[in-house]
């Protein structure tokens, strides 16, 4: 993994549109002070977002969660402007929500009546139809908390898991919770054995990726069998295939995990077919538009 | 527990001084996008900062544990200048440090060179020599990260935990790991039980606090036998005594967990014995200034 992002041009910030440079919060915003805070990644391709109302879906699921008062279907309303702003209306992009809690002085527990902080911003992206980047993975315990469903900011864990990883060399750690492999530190993961398709289940213990939920609809239609069962970390490294999903990484196929070769290092038959399958369908929501 | 606080005069930020309004950060601080930070509280009294070298070593314990490579010691040099600012030089009052790991486009993994931002306010406030609140605490399985020894600004688990206190017309929620008490949503808490003080031990489930280890240096000195060992917590509603610790919250006698009274109620002898003696140490650090 490289680091490739740039900052993008412009920022939405509670209803304005800013250059980047100028979007800025109060530090007694509880983003800031406490990672109280919800967030999603959409991509746009030919001019459409994939699974908008999965994203529109979850995100409410998370605000309910954290009891953060606000009208996310009001906010997605006001895409197409910072899009505009952005020069692309119909490029193919990546979008980031984040939406806090709010400003108010520092105490952990939270006032009744405060207004949320929402912040979006867009970057031009153009997925490839299908990703045909190798991940290398590597397994660590997992230490995060176990409300991996709520997609919140306090995202320290994940990001000393996906760190282990990168100063590896690994696009990837996989957490094993209890000797059970879960997700990943920003994907969910996907084993082949003996034709089925093992996940772990969406409880509280992953974050329910809409990739994820993409992928087991594809397999339902392709007839592949599923089984929403958690390997445990001593199985993975027999398995015939292994593969990430997420927003930017799409499908990608698991060549090593822990240095050791899965199947023959490649992608793998099934993954191969979901890839196309995955690729696919965004192309075809594309062309429905 | 009620919303008393306010905003604070002046913010330190990154070298300056700040009306507190225009204390604004970059969107893309990774504080504010993954509560990649680190932070500390600490209280003045009679112009004496308690235990300050012990909150300038556990600081950087959490900035080593993060890998944010920051001159924590030069910051200490700048607090004088803030609390000038502020008209608090000698004023009894608290201070609030945080460091994050500085702005990057979005990304998990951290670049190595990066430039951390700092922050840091004060507000009057004088603690009592002894905090004569009663806390009503209830308990809850613990659903926070394994890494509660890293003091980071990650706290949506102790947002949580200490919402459900709040809610429930309680000073704090106490956390059941795998059946053991641990601590609190923002204190450390300790148990009396024929004559023994125990607290859970200071490993990666606790945050150790500054509070805590005085607590157990004054048992030491008045020769109170100490077992750092977490209580089960079917154990904790027969205890003798409980109390709590914190920076602001000093030590606070337990009245009652989950709505059973604990002891009688009131504040027991070896409670009453440490909380004079803590009021004794903070005043005399005082005067040997």
């Amino acid at each position: 993994m490289v680091f490739t992002q740039s900052f993008p041009d412009f920022v939405y910030l509670n209803g304005e549109i800013f250059p980047a440079v100028e979007a800025k919060i109060s530090i007694f915003d509880r983003g800031f002070l406490f990672g109280d805070g919800v967030y999603e990644v959409m991509s746009q391709k030919q001019g459409v977002f994939f699974r908008k109302a999965h994203h529109l879906s979850r995100l409410k699921q998370s605000l309910e969660a954290l009891q953060i008062k606000f009208d996310a279907e009001n906010l997605f309303s006001d895409i197409p402007a910072l899009l505009s702003a952005a020069g692309l209306s119909t490029s193919d992009c990546l979008l980031y929500i984040q939406i806090t809690r709010g400003i108010a002085p520092r105490q952990h527990a939270f006032p009744s009546e405060i207004t949320p902080t929402v912040m979006m911003y867009a970057w031009p992206k153009s997925l490839p139809e299908i990703n045909s980047t190798l991940a290398k993975v590597v397994v660590q315990e997992e230490f995060r908390w176990s409300r991996c469903d709520i997609k919140s900011t306090s995202l320290l864990g994940n990001v000393m898991a996906n760190q282990h990883a990168y100063i590896q060399g690994s696009y990837e750690t996989l957490l094993s919770r209890a000797g059970v492999i879960t997700e990943a530190s920003h994907c969910n993961v996907f084993f082949v054995k003996d034709g089925t398709v093992f996940t772990h289940p969406a409880n509280n213990f992953i974050l329910n990726g809409i990739t994820r939920q993409a992928v087991l609809d594809l397999c339902i239609r392709k007839e592949i069998p599923i089984a929403e069962i958690g390997l445990r970390s001593d199985e993975i490294y027999s398995v015939d295939e292994a593969f990430l999903t997420g927003t930017s990484t799409q499908v990608m196929a698991i060549s090593h995990i822990d240095n050791k070769v899965i199947g023959k290092g490649l992608p793998g038959e099934i993954t191969k077919a979901l890839q196309m399958a995955f690729g696919e369908e965004k192309r075809k929501l594309g062309e429905l538009e």
